[in-house]
């Protein structure tokens, strides 16, 4: 189980690397939740999030919207993701965690630490492997991601 | 070996980060010592330490220090941990290791590369799985923890 | 496979980090290929390489250069590896990548993001294990390594 998660964290951050969105939404199942919140705010309750798509529509929808808006891509992803963890509940569900960091560098080269936190994952088994039910991913960085922000 | 070494160190950073120090302090055996060395120091076989505790008392001791101290947590930690390795030597002992980043964010969310170095640990097979014996921090950072210093 | 491409990569950052270029050198095959390239330059397809061995002699050589080049180690190196994949071709080569992050640290113990980007290596089955084939850095940071910068 450790494994197909692990393999799952890969595929996530590298295809996001690799600016293969289309293929990253195909990691989602269709009553899927993908949810970026500030560790501020889940640590006081706050119901805010920075980003939410609560089923795969919304993830095509905005994976779209970066493919007409960004005619050019201006900046390479790099996410270095830390040791996985996975844990089977006792109705079959998975649930995976791993902090990551997520560097970005524009055209001239410059890379800096674009965000820190942590991915909080719950998944099922499909046809061809994991799938991902929900997506948290807990930010420490504060940073806003607009409309039109790539996901984390 | 080198799942159970991953798993270790997977909890240390997930533990640090969750501000979870009583349940972090568990992974380690009572006669145990942690010590944070710069990797200068250690180069030039320089006794000097930059945090030393050779017992879980002192631990202990510092947990409890951190918790009466701070009343509020002032930064969030992320460590994001590297690939780990993992030998068993002949008196059954385990030598595991990996590098790490440690990034710290302030409650305006700004995050910053606090320290990066390598763990080198030494641990044994308890009743729930592996104890740390010996946690060996070699910090490539010049950060001089002070007493008050959460862990890294 | 992925146990034994993990371990690699693990043996490959930890050897670099220690200064250990002599047995990281004894990664490689005879017959092989190490290439630094931006990933600006392989978006576009242009043939410039920021470094370029192409068989074990020429990384021979500059390994022996650095010996007698930088008398004194004036960085540290830490190399923070992430998730690593791993795929077996028909042909039984295997094709291993991960997403890298290297942090330098100077002697006044100030540490900086140095480099981001991928690894993408070929390797074999040798007697003690596997051996590169060809290694691919692909840095998304614009670093210009001179002649006698050390591999990344």
């Amino acid at each position: 189980m450790i494994v197909d998660a692990y393999g799952l964290f890969e595929t996530y951050g590298r295809l996001l690397d690799e600016d293969r969105l289309e293929e990253w939404l195909e990691l989602f199942c269709e009553a899927c939740r993908y949810e970026i919140v500030s560790r501020e705010n889940r640590c006081q309750n706050l119901p805010l999030s920075l980003m939410l798509c609560d089923n795969k529509d919304m993830l095509r929808d905005r994976v779209h919207s970066l493919r007409h808006a960004n005619i050019f891509n201006i900046h390479f992803d790099c996410h270095v993701i830390g040791l996985v963890r996975a844990d089977v509940g006792e109705d079959g569900r998975i649930s995976a965690g791993a902090a990551y960091s997520l560097f970005q560098s524009n055209q001239d080269g410059e890379s800096r630490l674009f965000s820190v936190g942590r991915y909080s994952f719950g998944l099922r088994r499909g046809e061809d492997g994991l799938l991902i039910e929900s997506a948290l991913v807990v930010v420490d960085t504060g940073t806003i991601p607009t409309l039109l922000a790539t996901p984390i």
